[in-house]
């Protein structure tokens, strides 16, 4: 399944928008943190490839969740903070002198 | 600017792979934290939607980075827990008797 962003969030939109209204942008981002610290305990705890997944899904549906209630395009956020270069440095791959 | 996430992936594999094998996932995931935290903070504080996108886009880049460490797709993750409706109650829009 290979999606662009839009329809990540056209998705999530569609099945959650009503019920992101509903929770507000803080708490959404509140849940965020949560769904973060399951992959990190999923990642430290050693769990299995396809439950790591899952969690990174989840962390993923929650940002479209809060760049929906924001109406920003994730896509357009990533390009124009990094267009295809690092945004420091300017090279691609990164040059930095200190690893970020 | 439309990106599939294998696109943003494959941007961020190509500027920062090297960057996070050298970084490691547990500092990776910390960094994540932070980027969240940055974007928390800047709606909290009503910056520009501009400087609010672009903390949306720093909190994409560093999952991109977790995924690619990982070797994770995140579409996939996605569409694997969200199959085009709620994982709950099966159900677009989601019809939970709770908000999540």
């Amino acid at each position: 399944m290979i999606m662009d962003t839009k329809e990540a969030q056209e998705l999530m939109r569609r099945i959650y928008l009503k019920r992101d209204k509903e929770r507000g942008l803080e708490r959404t981002l509140l849940r965020t943190f949560q769904e973060l610290g399951e992959l990190s305990d999923a990642i430290l705890q050693e769990h299995s490839q396809d439950e790591i997944s899952d969690e990174i899904g989840d962390v993923f549906a929650w940002l479209c969740s809060i760049a929906n209630l924001l109406d920003i395009d994730i896509s357009d956020a990533l390009w124009k903070k990094y267009p295809g270069v690092c945004y420091r440095c300017g090279m691609i791959p990164c040059e930095c002198s200190e690893t970020p």
